[in-house]
Formats: structure tokens, C-alpha cells, sequence
């Protein structure tokens, strides 16, 4: 099975990049993973979108399309997911009537600082991609809250969090 | 009174930047305007984030601050708002402890070419800024639907929308 990580957060050393990777090695070796990288696609403009796509576009859509499913992990910014994670999507998004998302399962994660792992960010990601046909794991939010005492140099670190990680991974995985 | 136009599209002949166009004409002499650009907003990465920020967002900053009151107009891409207008919201809003967001009163607008007219792109944004302690004029939602019918080479022509926006934008400015 070949899974695409996505994190919403462009910086280096972010958490929630850290928990795709932890969610990586919860996976094991029947999964193989491609990573997607957002920070170079434009800023969404109809009139710069047609048959041509920015390279950057082309790649992330073949990079959907190739994949079995996804896995977000985003941040919370200002109780939702970031601009750049929605650019993408609304990017991958188009045409309509082939897009990549359509039909796509998906896991989405957050991982973030505040008390609330990033929950009204989850809210808002899964009514886009009801926008997009893109089905979402049915499974309690899983938001790493005070994500910060959770991971040690990028590696996440806290023995409940891994558990709960490799169960709800485990029943993606059958899922798709 | 000084209002900030900020529109949620980029693309040159965009129906919400007609619309604003639209509400400039109808709030008359008594309203100066200012325009946003947000289409050359880096994405937000928090690791090129801290006192030193691109100057385009130092643009838009500067310009949030400086207006007594915004009107943003937004498509709806996915049920939600464009990435690029959420990006320009996260980077306004930094840092939150001087956001030039928080407390500036607000009306939100949209069209679309869809019957529902971009309604729940309004509902995604409201949750936004509630986030960024934004207040958002108490009205029902002003949502222009079928839009490609109601306007003729980007000046707004059907006059029931020409005349519940004199109203809508009347009853915003006497709010603010």
C-alpha cells in the first residue's frame, strides 16, 4: 500500500511534520510513503490555471493520483487549517471533473501547542474536503495537544500518544 | 471614514473584486477606500516569521491598521475561503498580541457563480475570525449568487442586489 503524507506546516522543525513521521514508523513495512511538499505552489489564480499547471501543481496531483491514500497532519491557524494547505488543495482540487481528491481516503492528524490539538482545525479541513468528495477516516479527532512535551528532538516521545497512533493507524490501513 | 477593500481572488476579472467595486460606488463621498494586494504574500512559514516580516505583509499591515473598517469579498473554492486570502489573515494576525486584526470591525460579502452564492465560504470565514478577534457586522448573509448574471463587464447591473448592498453597506457604516 503506498500512502502520501501531507503536512500543513511549511516550517522545519514542525510538530505536525513529526507526527506524519511518527505515523510512518507506526505503519510498518507494508506501507510505502511518499511525501508531498506545498511550499513552492503559487498562490491559487484562475487565470494562471488551465490545461498547463505550475510544475509544482502537476507534481502534487500525480503524486495524489499514484497514492492509495493520504494522511494530513495539519496545524491550527486562526481556527483552521493553514493558507497553504488549502492553496494546495484547491489546487489538487482542479479540474473538478478529474480530480485527484475525489474518492481519496484519507487520515487526518493535528498536532499543535495549544490545549486543544488543533480540533477546530480538523472541523473546517473536513467540511473542504466534503467540498472535494474526499472521504475521511470516521474516527475520533486525533489531536496532539501540548504537542511541544510530547516530542524530543522531532521524535515523538510520549508512550499513550504512540499507542493510540499505531491503533488508529492500523485501522486506517484496514480501512483502505 | 476609511474603509480596506480586501478581495479572496486573484484572478483580474474576478466577480467579488466587481463586487467591492460595487460597494465603493454605493458608499459614496463620505467613505475614502484603500486597496489590498494579497497575491504577493509569501506563504506563511513560521521560520521566515518574526519582527523582520516581507514587506508585503508589512504592506498589508500598515493598511489594516490604518482603516477604520474592512470589506472583504471571498469566492468559495471548496466550501471554504481561498487558501491565498487565509494566508493573508495568518500572516495579519501575527503577532497576536498586536494583531491589527483584533477588534477591527468587519463585513464580509461574496459571489459566486454557484446558486448558493458562497455561503459557506462565509461560514468557514466567520470561524476565522472569530479566531482573530475580528468583529463581523451582524447582518444576514450578503451572498451573491448566479453572479455571472448580475454583472456586465464587471460593473454590478442587476438593481435588487445594487440596491439591498446600498443598504447592507448604509446600515455597516453607520455600525461602524
Amino acid at each position: 500500500m503506498k500512502l502520501l503524507a501531507i503536512s500543513g506546516s511549511l516550517r522545519k522543525e514542525s510538530l505536525n511534520t513529526s507526527l506524519l513521521n511518527a505515523a510512518k514508523s507506526v505503519a510498518g513495512d507494508k506501507v510505502t510513503w511518499d511525501t508531498a511538499a506545498i511550499d513552492d505552489i503559487p498562490l491559487y489564480n484562475q487565470d494562471i490555471d488551465g490545461e498547463q499547471k505550475p510544475a509544482s501543481v502537476d507534481r502534487l496531483k500525480k503524486q495524489i493520483e499514484a497514492a492509495d491514500a493520504l494522511v494530513i497532519a495539519t496545524p491550527e491557524y486562526n481556527y483552521s487549517i493553514p493558507g497553504g494547505l488549502k492553496n494546495a488543495i484547491d489546487w489538487a482540487s482542479r479540474p473538478a471533473y478529474k480530480s485527484v481528491l475525489a474518492h481519496k481516503k484519507t487520515l487526518i492528524l493535528s498536532a499543535s501547542m495549544s490545549p486543544m490539538g488543533g480540533v477546530r482545525a480538523q472541523g473546517q479541513l473536513k467540511q473542504i474536503l466534503a467540498g472535494t468528495l474526499t472521504p475521511v477516516f470516521p474516527a475520533p479527532e486525533f489531536a496532539v495537544a501540548t504537542a511541544q512535551n510530547k516530542f524530543t528532538n522531532g521524535e515523538l516521545t510520549d508512550t499513550d500518544t504512540q499507542q493510540k497512533l499505531q491503533r488508529l493507524v492500523n485501522d486506517f490501513l484496514a480501512w483502505v
